[in-house]
């Protein structure tokens, strides 16, 4: 492991390490309910209007574009706090959903359980 | 959008979709605490064998093979519950951990706060 890799998981420097695309993965959860809300990826520019403006912010990989999550809907994602992982190329936001996280109107997008027999629905909030 | 991604989105049948690289990215989280401890990547073999043994198998990116988290320490992650998101490209893993989730001993991966002025170490478990 090279000098920059220990720094990267040691250190308290931001040095995210962004993949090919120019993205990290950004995991968010709920601050009340401690549930996974989506899934999401976020360039520098994403990130930084994160942590500046405390509203999350991502990167579309399907329009290719900023996305400041709930613009148009309203359901904006409030952030509490944001955390980035050992080798920095993953972020946690806990934030305060103003509403449905999920595009099909889901508190989650995570409302199906995998079982070994297929899939199942889960009950909001489960 | 095609009657494919409806269904991937509303049915019941497991349809994970792999990335060009053949993963899909999964986040784990404590069951008993709530906190995400680790991000990381499913294939299909290691997402079935998840779902199988209810111990949590990821494939390892930098070494190319199968990953069983905690072969070698012991730190097993224990399934608890498998969710899957709208379109099917990443799940969540509720586990309960034998050990720290980190190869670094923490806990969580994400020790470390982001902050406009940098990063600060989080306290294990807040």
């Amino acid at each position: 492991m090279s000098d920059h890799s220990i720094d990267r998981e040691t250190g308290l420097t931001l040095d995210p390490r962004y993949g090919p695309d120019g993205l990290i993965t950004a995991v968010v959860t709920d601050v009340a309910t401690g549930q996974v809300l989506m899934l999401a990826h976020m360039n520098a520019q994403a990130l930084d209007l994160t942590v500046a403006t405390r509203i999350a912010h991502f990167w579309s990989r399907s329009r290719q574009s900023l996305w400041k999550k709930g613009e148009t809907s309203g359901h904006l994602l409030h952030v509490e706090d944001i955390r980035i992982d050992c080798d920095q190329d993953a972020v946690w936001v806990i934030a305060r959903p103003a509403g449905p996280a999920c595009h099909t109107g889901e508190t989650s997008c995570f409302y199906r359980r995998v079982t070994a027999e297929g899939l199942e629905s889960v009950a909001p909030d489960a």
